[in-house]
């Protein structure tokens, strides 16, 4: 069977494939980029009814990462997707609490997600940076909880937890009340590929 | 807001919504548990249509992976969402050689991608393992080729690289010529937490 070898054609391929399902949204260069990855990620066109990137989503992040910023993640795989050597050029590191001898204690405690509990222990390292979720609602619940209480400020928030208990919810909260730009994708899909993407599309902008 | 925070019952109650998706499919049991897996990792009841196991899949997985097969991934981020605990106290180990030395090194020479490099330097310890592809179609194609000409043959391939350029045609392939047993997701969609979940519902079966 014939097929294409070559990363960088597969690639030109695929965004050749994808932009079509993204005419009819009268996007800007930068968002379908942001489009185009998160559906490549997905195999799934469908994402393009869903995404929703808050008007200054794209440059807030933008900059922020050129300045150094650290990117926060609820999951590992999260961090796994993100490409660190892009975002270390510009001096950020990925952070990811979850498997910490102290989250999974904690959690045990209190009986919470190790997810939430982790975001929580992030605390105010989380202002000016970029927050990446990409699993739970419960870690996007948190940090919504987190902001109007603390009043810390990430300079993004890509909130894209998936599933069918929750997800759905704190995205549309995420997008109803967040007081700092996000991107995310309404209803049960999402998923540790869409962030890590969504944060790439960034990270590659540049 | 109101939501659920205890790991157990947000699980329980995701199986639950999920169950009378897959009420039409006549599935067994086990069967439920990989779909029902796939379909909360993905968000995305729609994959109970496009997912294909092959009918001896479940046991000969289960079997290699208690007996203490090595998995097998096409990229980190399935290395990342495998249950490492689970799969250890069987003796097995997850590989990955993707981000190698010399797989990079020699996709450079051929120009071919990093990911069927890295399988085809597998070699023959694919032999009675399980192969976990989250991502990459060319590591499936490769897969079939080494299959054919070296005659290695894995206990179970997981197969569902996701996109737009040869990922449906791959994964028709494998349905069609595959000499071992596959868990597949038909058409463009899969990716890294498909395979891991895949793979995880297996772990979790025993």
């Amino acid at each position: 069977m014939e097929y294409i070898i070559e990363p960088q054609k597969i690639e030109n391929r695929s965004m050749e494939i994808i932009r079509p399902y993204l005419d009819r949204l009268n996007l800007s260069e930068p968002e379908i980029k942001v489009y185009s990855r998160i559906i490549h990620a997905a195999g799934d066109p469908d994402y393009a009814n869903w995404i929703r990137i808050h008007p200054t989503a794209i440059q807030a992040g933008c900059q922020a990462l050129q300045k150094g910023a650290d990117i926060f993640c609820d999951v590992e795989m999260v961090r796994t997707g993100i490409n660190k050597t892009r975002l270390g050029a510009w001096g950020g590191k990925v952070h990811c609490l979850i498997s910490d001898p102290s989250v999974i204690a904690a959690a045990k405690v209190t009986g919470a997600t190790r997810a939430m509990t982790a975001m929580r222990s992030f605390g105010d390292k989380l202002d000016g940076s970029v927050v990446a979720i990409g699993n739970a609602p419960t870690a996007l619940f948190e940090l919504m909880k987190m902001m109007q209480e603390t009043g810390i400020r990430p300079s993004l928030i890509v909130g894209v937890p998936v599933g069918f208990v929750g997800a759905s919810e704190s995205k549309d909260l995420l997008a109803a009340e967040s007081p700092v730009p996000y991107i995310t994708v309404l209803g049960n899909k999402g998923g540790s590929p869409i962030a890590a993407s969504a944060v790439n599309a960034l990270l590659y902008m540049n």
